[in-house]
């Protein structure tokens, strides 16, 4: 029942119509003559053929013609001229974009740090709290949001990272944000805002969420140098920051602890000059051997942001991302998210509070942490058994440790050599911020099986051999 | 089997132990001396018990509290002094914030407007494409996002809005965001970084997402005069604007239409000039008594952003926006979506797309159609009845329409009238931007009942009779 007619314009106005659909005929005309003016089958200038003699070339009624040229003329497509005839208004679209290149392939094992294995994404407890979300939830819990998250995800937070991170967060204080990356942009927005010129950072460490955000903020990032108890305070001291942000539970990537004494210097120096601690918790729910450190925000919640994440242990892709912040910055935080966008979606937040009030977070993490901790075995397993010289680090905790590499091997040759074995490994030097140090390797074991992970170190082995020789 | 022991320090270390719980002994002491540090009971320089005396005060062997003590050394709470005791390192933790104070209730018939009516909420059909999407996705697809949206809802969003909208949009130039305020937002960054100085807004016009953003970006904000025919071309022509705002289909707040004229020159003025026109569609999937008016970003795809948000038409608190950009903006407008959260939530994105794909959307906009139709027929209805000198415009589509206030009545008064007999309605003059005009009054009509209009009107006809006689 597809009928396609060409009129008498030397064929240039090509029509199909659908005589059995439920599309008015009208409505046909007009999407196909919008699509020969966006072709470029239809120029610029054209004259359209008369209403009468279109109607009668595709067997329509002229009111059908009548009605779609109006239609286009009232959407700028077409003009209708004094003489009475119709012309076409505008010129052709663009030519579609060519297809983007294909990236450069992924390697086929990579030590990738940063995110949980979303093969173990919870689907089943997470349709479950889905599916009582959707039931239950009032309507009106679907309109317009707070910037400051929903109340129920956000008792359900204090409450679990007050047990399990000994922090000290009341609801009121507790934020919800797109991830860290967008509550670091907004915590450095309200920074800049407030005045602040520097902002200290671990020396190394991940900058690729706070840097971009402290530059479009006009804020000078520094970079404060880490040593195995964590930040060097006396650098800190010296730095003239207006703000610090941490990752003292586990340093990224050294995996330091932030030594006791550091601490209570950290916060003396933020409680004697006014300034802010950032603390990233980025990955505390993995402790294999020794108890989990408490929260810094628990010792001074005046003068610490806590801000953690679900990307470490459900799924980046959830995008859930949660701050608590002293008293005197809620409102200015929540101001810059309503800006930002006007509030994280209500579903998933309803959907994470459930899931941690009803316990299924603590048992998804329970799940976990025997997985994780025997993949990190498996990983200094084999960097034992092949590669001996390399001296893990940081191994107590997360989802990533670090290795020194030996003075005589270059670690973009190394990380380069592995590459070309399929083996994914990020050196040390890339995330430092401008202290020099020793060269190192960061290996994430959080989304590869133990066997992947020990063939992966088999080959990095060999790579570096490679190195060795062809430097000889 | 919980047992409450106080220590020897005349009372001051209140330790609540249950011996039959499944958290460990030293957790247990460790939690209740951080409370007691917190909460002030226990002061800075405080000397706790020896280890022995508070083991033997609470029944526990002296590696519990050894064990304790030595963890909240290491979190900063304690220190160990060279004398062998241990002492409170820190003071009280600030008080609980106030609870805030109660916001002003609620008008009781709300005529707000710009949401859809989240009582039909498509639950059911929801929740089959979160089980789908939760039960079919590749696991890979919970990582990390790239900042341009996911491809399914891309593709999705590019056939429905060809399909129902005119538009000339392939799935590359579609991005996804949180919600219209989120795509205004990183378009006005974007513009800003571009060199543009001035952005122009139809006036009056719902300003309150692009005003922040505009004023954090340096843009100055332009009112540009609206007429029946929409925003008065010849005032955009003077404004020297780099970039306007426009709601074509159907403005915001007066409801015109932008006539063909109008489009065409507001091309021309883009074309021309290499300025930007962003395409506000807030409300298209609703058109009563006429065709829907294709999108103008159909006509010009290298001069017009399209801009949609499902707050309209499903929930705003799904926080799910959509802009289809001319191709050299892709790259910006990416980056800066990346800087600001690194892309939208994965699962979101996926059930819209499995719900618009299985036509699921299509569905519930047929279903919502009549039923928001019925509730304007009601308005219009008791406006002619009660309050006929009010003469409403820009009925024909969406979710709201508005009216004009005969020159005697003062319109704050009337909008203060009506909120004294708990109903709320907003008058236009606070979203002019710097151009006078008649006072007027914008109804939303999406979430209110027909019967509950009818008495909204009375009540409003009412209040309207009060001012006058108060005025005399």
């Amino acid at each position: 029942m597809r009928d396609l007619r060409t009129n008498s314009l030397a064929g240039e106005l090509l029509i199909a119509l659908d005589r059995a659909g439920s599309v008015p005929m009208h409505r046909q005309v007009e999407a196909a003559i919008r699509d020969n003016i966006r072709s470029g089958r239809l120029r610029l200038g054209t004259a359209l053929p008369a209403t009468r003699t279109l109607a009668a070339d595709l067997g329509v009624s002229r009111g059908v013609v009548v009605e779609a040229y109006q239609q286009l003329v009232a959407e700028g497509y077409l003009t209708s001229r004094a003489g009475g005839y119709t012309q076409v208004a505008i010129g052709p679209g663009p030519a579609p974009a060519p297809a983007p290149a294909e990236p450069a392939p992924a390697p086929r094992i990579d030590f990738g740090y940063g995110r949980a294995d979303t093969v173990h994404f919870p689907r089943a407890a997470w349709l479950r709290s889905a599916r009582r979300v959707l039931t239950e939830t009032p309507h009106e819990r679907f309109g317009y949001l707070s910037g400051h998250g929903m109340p129920e995800l956000r008792a359900a937070l204090a409450d679990y990272l007050n047990r399990v991170r000994g922090t000290a967060a009341e609801p009121a204080n507790v934020l919800i944000c797109n991830g860290y990356a967008q509550g670091i942009a907004l915590l450095i927005q309200v920074l800049a805002k407030s005045g602040a010129k520097r902002l200290a950072v671990e020396d190394p460490s991940a900058d690729d969420d706070c840097r971009p955000a402290a530059a479009s903020a006009g804020l000078e990032l520094v970079g404060i140098p880490v040593d195995d108890g964590g930040i060097r305070v006396d650098a800190l001291e010296r730095s003239d920051a207006d703000a610090v942000i941490l990752t003292p539970s586990h340093q990224w990537p050294t995996g330091a602890v932030l030594s006791a004494e550091a601490r209570a210097a950290v916060l003396r120096w933020a409680t004697r000059r006014g300034t802010l601690i950032v603390e990233d918790d980025y990955d505390a729910e993995y402790r294999y051997d020794r108890a989990p450190v408490g929260a810094m925000q628990g010792l001074a919640p005046d003068h610490v942001v806590y801000a953690g994440t679900a990307s470490k242990t459900l799924a980046p892709g959830l995008r859930l991302g949660w701050l608590v912040v002293p008293p005197r910055l809620v409102d200015g935080v929540v101001a810059a998210k309503v800006l930002a966008d006007r509030g994280s979606p209500a579903l998933d937040q309803l959907v994470f509070a459930d899931f941690l009030s009803r316990g299924e977070f603590d048992r998804h993490l329970r799940r976990m942490r025997p997985m994780y901790r025997r993949r990190r075995d498996a990983l200094l397993h084999a960097l034992r058994e092949h590669l001996p010289e390399l001296r893990p680090a940081g191994i107590a905790a997360g989802l990533h440790l670090v290795t020194r590499l030996p003075p005589d091997l270059d670690e973009a040759a190394v990380v380069a050599a592995a590459a070309l074995r399929g083996v994914g490994v990020h050196g040390v030097t890339p995330y430092r911020i401008g202290n020099a140090g020793d060269g190192g390797l960061i290996f994430g074991y959080a989304t590869l099986s133990e066997r992947t992970i020990r063939e992966g170190i088999g080959l990095l082995a060999a790579a570096i051999v490679e190195v060795r020789s062809g430097r000889r």
